[in-house]
């Protein structure tokens, strides 16, 4: 039906099919997004590659985003998908700066579902905008036939609105740079991992799904020099600087034994050959700060927040590594998938 | 895990699943959207029940809208799924009589889906988004398991800028208004149905999809006095005018004859037992306008505009429809489901 007859750029010899790593958040994830969308959809907001576009509009300075959320157990502890719905696209905002205001809400329902649980997780997503300040103001019903969805799926987009000058994003970091981290990680994807397993541990792990909009708008308030911000979903804390450091064409050094990890989560994430370091988080971030901004923002960001890195120029577009015992390692991006549908 | 007890507002009794019908657009969706999805959001631009949301921020007019497409088979006569995700947003963004700008993409992929089918869609909303003049800026890709999608889920959100100050909406109609139409109506909806069905005619009926950005600024830029508009999704004509009457509180009387409807899609009707007033279309709208500024307004949207009624106050609330023997009769929403995932 399409006119077009110009040639697949994903090469079909490797990838005929979609897989699911091509939704994790990893290696092939961006390049599927680096040879078809970006290209096919060029333009200089989406060429930014930031959590979501920054727009001029009628001289006003906004920011526009949007996730679905396939997550599978629905219903997990710490949060649901109404939940996730809410703070992902909140916090995708918060990440380039802007006071999230408005969010648009898209449900895709496969018929049989319950309509209790339709109503649990729209109350979910009620009491999260609620928290994170904003309001959902316009949606969309979809319903697919049994067998052909999952439950529920939800897109949300949202628009915020940026009140400073600030120029955030990699190629803001400069070499000298602090890394900060605003608490410990890996936590909602073991959470999400442990109910789809079954795993029973001595207390719950709960997810980390919460509203980041607050200790990003204290940090820019206050007038710390913040460079760079991202939250570390998909692909975890190692493929978000992964990303950052190629972006910005700097060196990122970061210390394990700075990076807080609960006994728990690590040792769920033995059990299950994982690393935290790739595990996705709902409620972490890194924030990229001027070196004598930093004891500042971390007094800001407050308990949890911890120093895990510097930035410096010596070897371009990578991510190292200082391990517990001294040993120095280059850290990759996620490739393939490490969990699949975990928000 | 959610902390809500409330009462789940759907009549458990009746409902106590969800339906195909819930994403119809006709009376079940009407109902889940009054009784649970408006209420718990709460709020004044969800509350007007617009095609979309309209906003201010920061001294701007904006609108703002999200559809979700789910429609089956992806690719038909005249389109395909990725030409209704950009022209469906793009219309609900005219229809709040806003200049479309710039629009997000959040894909739900199902694994195994053929990476070229993939390729053909993002070509075809790079094509409409071009027609249409708008950017797609931001995006989503998620991966679900096989089974448990439909090849492709798209949803796509829109921001636009309202640059007039006329207030459209229901609540504007006036009586002595006239109700104007910009075409043949039910060929989306018998397209889809004819391909999905392996139906043959003489020639195949193509979607009459399309933007229509551009006849809505025609209008408004020449200063016609518009007081509504409302494009014929899902539930058709009928459902539009019953859902304008409604919240107008006015009598809308239509004639079956002004309304063209093509003859092979009023055969495919006739044989698939369906009404056309009912059916879906995707480059049709609705524009109630001043009486004297009908004759221009005529002109203005061009060849297959029509004159389909005027609105009285009568009788309140109601759609009446004048036969092509002169018979009159009440118009109803569409009850039930007509034509799932038509969109």
């Amino acid at each position: 039906m399409t006119e077009f007859t110009l040639a697949c750029p994903v090469p079909i010899t490797d990838y005929p099919n979609v897989l699911l790593g091509h939704g994790s958040g990893g290696r092939l994830m961006h390049n599927l997004l680096e040879s078809m969308i970006v290209p096919a959809f060029s333009n200089p907001a989406l060429e930014a590659r930031g959590d979501g576009a920054t727009l001029w509009l009628g001289g006003n300075h906004l920011a526009f985003t949007t996730d679905s959320y396939v997550v599978q157990p629905l219903f997990f502890p710490g949060g649901d998908i109404g939940t996730l719905a809410v703070n992902g696209t909140v916090n995708d905002l918060a990440m380039c700066g802007a006071r999230p205001l408005y969010l648009s809400a898209g449900f895709i329902l496969e018929e049989g579902l319950p309509m209790e649980t339709l109503w649990q997780v729209v109350q979910s997503m009620q009491a999260a905008a609620r928290e994170a300040g904003v309001s959902i103001v316009t949606g969309d019903t979809k319903v697919v036939d049994r067998g052909k969805g999952d439950g529920i799926f939800i897109n949300t987009a949202g628009v915020g609105l940026i009140q400073h000058d600030i120029a955030l994003g990699p190629t803001s970091v400069r070499p000298g740079d602090v890394v900060l981290l605003n608490g410990d990680i890996g936590r909602h994807g073991m959470a999400i991992m442990a109910a789809r397993e079954g795993l029973q541990f001595e207390s719950a792990i709960e997810s980390d799904c919460a509203p980041l909009a607050r200790p990003v708008m204290s940090l820019l308030d206050a007038g710390i020099h913040v460079r760079c911000l991202r939250d570390l979903t998909r692909g975890g804390l190692a493929t978000s600087l992964v990303e950052i450091a190629t972006s910005a064409n700097l060196h990122i050094h970061i210390r394990e034994n700075d990076i807080p990890v609960r006994e728990d989560v690590r040792g769920a994430c033995e059990i299950l050959g994982l690393d935290p370091m790739y595990v996705a988080n709902e409620g972490r971030f890194v924030a990229f700060v001027a070196p004598e901004d930093a004891p500042h923002a971390l007094e800001l960001l407050g308990d949890g927040a911890v120093v895990i890195g510097v930035v410096r120029d010596d070897r371009p577009g990578l991510v190292t590594l200082e391990s517990a015992i001294g040993a120095s390692r280059i850290v990759d991006m996620l490739s393939g998938e490490q969990l699949p549908r975990i928000c």
